[in-house]
């Protein structure tokens, strides 16, 4: 049954699984020195800077406490949203491979500057951690979007603090959607340092990347990141299934046709169900997610037929989901449901 | 270039292929819960017995250290063989999941019950580390094979003293050809108690099962390898491509024709090898694996037509690995080079 | 320059300098085989109730975070109060020992049962640690202490949850003071299962104890933890020295006279100050503490004569703290200081 | 019982208790910043070198791990020796704090620089743990010195490989006598990068410092260490009673006649046992230990009346060791024994 569960719900892309078929010939060596890996790797430093050092890892949980590992120390500590997936939705990786998480409020998924400058304490004081990084989802878990200027102000004050920029960009494409430029201008251009990159929830089977992009970390990672990488047990062996899938999908624009698409679906369901009285939106949508609060006793019925999640089991706020393979049809039918229960009820 | 490098320079068989691309229909839930996961599971019942726990995770490393991990605290250790991946291969990831490792002496990669005896030292010493597992290799890095009496009389002394025997079977279906026997003869019957389940070796893409097999473990593992897991980064998130690959290779015994071919495949190798006067077998053959010293100045012109490791700088020990696609012209190609540099020095 | 700084800017009681003192004698049998540590122990039993498991460690980080990873596993999580010194002045100790900690929101540094089942979450799934423990600090690091009630109703909440309760008592006899009860009735009798038992702050030079009380974790703790404790470099070597101070405290009721006495300091200060009208005190005094907010231009004069620490420079709400060598002179001295400047501003 | 157990079973020198009491006055600032801790720095930095930075922590395992946590990351390794403290005697502290061991193999506790160089293996295998410090014990566990020219050799060697040099110096002073050379000459003037400097079992109470004496690790110790000391819990309170007992200890040559008493009574215990045909001496006397093997029926008398260990249960080998408080009457008691034994048997 499809829905609106999760952007990892849906099966590879038909362009990245013929990647894969493609890529099943002879043999080719393991651990990361393919050709593949050395075209994806092209590729990535084409869009994010020839700077770049690229280390593919098997999920989006890898990519950031890697990334976060590499960038702290055991006695520091991380600053992040209170409802960032490290903090919910990890069971505790980042604690065990990297190192403390000290939580900052949000607004709609959004971290501000002011509070974050509240939330940095302590500096050089032994029983306090040191905070090193700041980690931001782009977009975030409530499916909104920083602004360019945003974080930028960010990199500043953080570079100006000692400290480094993480990105958590397991939908990342779908930001530039709404931002309108390249990943180069949303990243490298603005001073975060490393990024998450998001693979599975794309289109691909599976596969993301840690991207070091800031030239002043790029000796240390060439000499660190592939030992932190094989001692966590994230070193693929035949690397080329997961090369040769970002290889493609960074090819050709396809990333961007399949952001397109999951946005403008998102935006279509959006639509779909602001039209509903009894709905209510409750985040700004700026990605490929629509958040709203649906009458409690809709839901049951709804999820006979379309798979969703009820984000936030006290006002029934639920989670509708796009993704590369979401239909105009499905949302039609979804919306007509509510439809239906708008006038009946 | 093909060769002889490892069996994870190999691609994807064709079945296993079609399995991911059959696989790829519409939406599926996600981390664990889709219906491929658990045809793979009640195969995987089957063939170890029906109250086996299967955990599906990313990579060989991964299913080792998180099995140690499940059955160890982090002040007891691990007794295993001095040219255990586990110590050699591993990045130090046992010592940093699990616990410290203790190595044993071996002999063609097995360890003796009297040397693993002698390790097991200091009872209730609280500055000394409690061994609480011992860890063999199915077939051994030196591609020999424990036979039933040794697993079991391990089994039975290490349980009869309060610890664990932990199986690493990146290759254990070729340990069936050498020792004629079903899987569950092989492990669960002898008292094996976790079993790290070996596909990326065997012609999956990537994937790798942690096996609990015995009783008294079921509980916990229910209760605890599912956080450790996703604590472990190792919860792949659209499961159902490595499950389906699971599910395709234990169905209408493609793991035996598998494993059959690389050990046939690997026998015709060493025979071979070993009638040419010049090089010496330095293992014995009980699994995928030839081990021989090959004359120095041979092994570049070798190398040039068929890849493959020098497994001992000091005297030129090479490993020769098959694979479920070496063909035989490859190996006679490979031996009448041999042949030719013998004739002709 | 004398003060109220902090309980541990104060030296060793001269009783218990005489007890080390008279431990000087000839040679001991180190690691905690010795005859005062069995003195020791037997006293606690006799506090605590006769099942108690003692182990001496050196400070209280390493009480607490010892007994937190005795009660988890690193999956799992601790539920404390935002500020409690785990989670503000461990510099991430807890997680770097144990397990993620989860902030609960406290009033006066004590956190409702009905704000702790909130914080209580998500239980089995996969992506979110298992809070396991429920760890309070009595009295609390704002001075108050939880009453009888509240603590068994915490207990009792927590074991229904599968939970367990830990007791942070860096100065837990001072509790005993204004709850008018004994160690047992405090702990033991109300369900707490593990105590981190405080001495330094209480006149002892160093030296903490990991009090387990739960009849159903003694035969865990009796294996476990003096490996934990020695592999965490905590197994004093002659531990006779700090045993020797416990058997001191512990006898013709010391540890009742001296936390008599600085709670009695206490109080007299916060009659004292209370007397101010520009101060004002801004926590419930329940031990050996008293937080006021203290007019800014004040407090650089009257540092010049007595140390003690500004808890929050926003509102310059001051910490002051007696110990068991508070003068009442001392506190005249302040009190006066603090009259004269009330008179002249 | 006196005897020849250990000399951490011996109590307190009388100086150093006496310097404990006269610290006990008044108030002082906890966490490292009261005069006497300074005093004590400054003794160091006489002894070590102006540039040495001073960590006190509470005991030799906290030295040792900590001190290893500062020179690695966690994908790294440390070479040390088969019989080090670390290995064999740490509950596997060393993996928990800091990293995986190797074992180099060892003659009377030492290591050769040629086991050395052929330990240190697979530079840039991302498999493989990168080694990055050499850890020495002196004297060794066995009671041996390595010479200044071979620690000489063995820093050179590990500088010029990109590692650094730890030594565990749990009884360094005593290797002072042997070696008849200063603590700058036999450490900071010879490359040794970072020390354990023992106090335990020298006559203090308890209480180690991390000495970092390498100019080019100063400014990263500052940084990083006073952190990683309190996360690992192993920052004093009230420091001032360790601090106080190294002010003394490095004050008027007292360390150097602590040190001369014990070797000197190690010395008359060799000569008295070696005198003795049936007990053969099985390590070269270079400190304050004599081992022996003892005609097994002769131990148990033994220790009727004089305390020690059987090193080797295996052929009876015995550790003799002495002490600061170590009387010749004890030793011509022992020796006695055995002679009686001796003619009798």
């Amino acid at each position: 049954m499809k829905g609106f569960g999760s952007d990892n719900h849906s099966g590879v892309h038909p362009e990245l699984l013929k990647a894969i078929v493609s890529a099943n010939t002879e043999h080719a060596p393991s651990y990361g020195t393919d050709e593949y890996s050395e075209k994806a790797i092209r590729l990535f430093k084409e869009k994010f800077g020839q700077q770049t050092e690229v280390f593919f890892v098997f999920n989006g949980t890898a990519a950031n406490v890697l990334s976060l590992r590499f960038l702290t120390e055991r006695h520091e500590s991380i600053l992040c949203s209170d409802v960032s997936h490290l903090n919910l939705d990890e069971c505790g990786a980042p604690e065990f491979f990297a190192a403390k998480l000290i939580t900052v409020k949000s607004t709609e998924g959004k971290m501000s500057l002011a509070d974050l400058k509240a939330s940095l304490k302590r500096k050089g004081d032994q029983h306090y951690t040191q905070s090193r990084v700041v980690s931001l989802t782009q977009p975030t878990e409530l499916g909104t979007c920083y602004s360019l200027e945003e974080i930028r102000a960010i990199c500043q004050w953080a570079h100006s603090e000692g400290m480094r920029v993480h990105l958590d960009g397991a939908r990342l494409t779908n930001a530039l959607i709404h931002l309108n430029c390249t990943f180069k201008e949303m990243t490298t251009d603005l001073g975060v340092d490393v990024v998450s990159f998001g693979g599975t929830k794309n289109g691909l089977m599976m596969g993301e990347a840690i991207l070091v992009l800031s030239s002043d970390l790029i000796a240390e990672a060439k000499k660190k990141l592939k030992f932190i990488r094989k001692q966590a047990a994230q070193l693929p062996s035949k690397t080329r299934f997961i090369a040769c899938q970002f290889e493609r999908y960074l090819s050709s624009e396809l990333y961007l046709q399949i952001a397109q698409h999951s946005c403008s679906m998102a935006q279509k369901l959006f639509e779909g169900v602001s039209a509903v009285p009894q709905v209510k939106v409750t985040a700004t949508r700026q990605s490929n997610a629509v958040f709203a609060t649906i009458p409690k006793p809709w839901v049951k019925h709804l999820k006979e037929k379309y798979f969703f999640y009820v984000w936030d089991e006290s006002n029934f706020e639920c989670r509708l989901m796009t993704s590369w393979d979401t239909q105009p049809s499905e949302i039609d039918g979804f919306v007509n449901l509510l439809k239906q229960f708008s006038e009946t009820t």
